[in-house]
């Protein structure tokens, strides 16, 4: 399937990031397709042209003749959305997700497909700090990444159809890593963020703090509020690499406190240095 | 004495801080006189009008007729300028500073100052990431925090002086802290936030990340562009709270981390929910 304009997209799953695909897709042109357990999401979705029809069941209908069908679901719900549903696509439909972790998911996903369908993973690397269908908004994809997953059993031809939605979406870089690059690297940039603004929240229950604040406290913990049930679904689905993650952070905090112990000025200078050095190759 | 314009202000070290506080004061209406080791400071100063005079040593011609006399140096350096320099500041003269530790700064210059001067702390939680006169910037102070740090040695009418000041400048925000209170709190906000940021920084030196990157990451290393000598003598002058902190701080990334192992997610999300509630105090 190319990306036709007028060709059908499914989307299930509507909230933020559904939301925000469901908005730019409808605006391109193709007829948009929304499931969502929610009855408000979709009545929301439809009142405010999101979409062009929706529902909370998946149908016959609604689903049979989806040209593209996108996940936007946690991990657990998609897997068991497909091995449900998947008999209600047609042959020759496309899949993607949006989902945050990879490895536990593409190659499970893979496996329970029936042939006739192929699912290729991507990770839009945009969101916010509010959730839900009312908060859509496809400007939070300009600027930001979309990386796709493939694995060897994916064709040639539906990377280049995902990576092509990437670029139709309007992210700023559309790139390619295996789904085990991606999820030491989201590990890293994204979950151990998230880890640190936790904890560093959950340190003080002193309330007077907010009176003092700075920047650097507030740039640090913007991440803390945080969708419970969705991050730690995600941090279980990659443990091992954020476990890994979180040890080499814990073990180079370490080293900084016991170099402030002893008194060692230059050892911190130098750590000082580095990071100092090594940030600048973020502000290019 | 009493802040009225065309008093004269004369302002010890002229880099970002010292330049700005001599920007908002000039634009005031006092007689701003600076004193800087770099000629270039000096002479940039002069050349953009945030001063009226200056030098690199301190005469008595130019320390001599101050009303008020503002410390923006290194600690050690401040400690060193009143030991060998007070002399020549008059009678009734008025002092105060800019540096972010205050128990390990206070009472060292109030133990030192002969009588007829009198000192009164004040830390102006403002800044940015770059240095020197020629980023001065008074818009600076506005929205940041100021905190005047007395002891029992200062008299009532210096700390309303050094409140009164904080308002010239235009900070949001004018409170009293004790010194202690002050260097705890400072600790936590902060100094364990820059080290949290170095400590991320220096985890990793694989320059991809660059293109992969998000807002959550790029927030939290923000600053990690750090000056080195600066910050490595205020963390040491503030060592034993700085290392409470750290400490805290270490011990819930370390339960966090403990809970992923175990696959507690009720225990991950319990720690996601307390962070999000508190962090939410920070959003009125």
């Amino acid at each position: 399937m190319e990306w036709i304009s007028k060709s059908n997209v499914l989307i299930v799953g509507l909230g933020l990031m559904g939301g925000s695909y469901a908005m730019a897709l409808k605006r391109l042109g193709f007829h948009v397709t929304a499931l969502d357990a929610r009855r408000e999401a979709i009545d929301y979705a439809l009142a405010h042209d999101l979409i062009d029809r929706g529902g909370t069941e998946p149908t016959a209908d609604l689903v049979g003749d989806a040209d593209a069908a996108i996940f936007a679901l946690y991990p657990g719900v998609f897997l068991k959305w497909i091995a449900d549903n998947q008999h209600l696509l047609r042959d020759g439909c496309m899949l993607t997700d949006v989902t945050g972790v990879k490895g536990c998911v593409v190659y499970d996903v893979q496996k329970k497909l029936r042939p006739g369908l192929e699912f290729v993973a991507a990770h839009p690397m945009a969101g916010r700090e509010v959730y839900g269908v009312e908060n859509a908004d496809d400007s939070i994809f300009h600027g930001a990444n979309y990386i796709v997953t493939p694995t060897e059993s994916n064709t040639p031809a539906a990377v280049e159809w995902c990576k092509e939605l990437g670029r139709l979406l309007g992210f700023r870089r559309v790139s390619v890593l295996s789904p085990e690059e991606h999820d030491r690297m989201i590990g890293f940039l994204s979950q151990l963020t998230h880890c640190i603004a936790v904890a560093l929240m959950t340190c003080s229950d002193n309330r007077r703090l907010v009176d003092y604040t700075g920047d650097s406290f507030r740039d640090l913990t913007r991440i803390a509020r945080i969708n419970d049930a969705m991050w730690s679904e995600l941090f279980l689905r990659n443990r091992d690499a954020l476990l890994e993650q979180m040890d080499t952070f814990i073990g180079e905090m370490t080293e900084l406190r016991d170099l402030l112990e002893a008194g060692d000025e230059e050892g911190m200078r130098a750590k000082m240095r580095l990071s100092t050095e090594r940030r600048a190759w973020f502000d290019k």
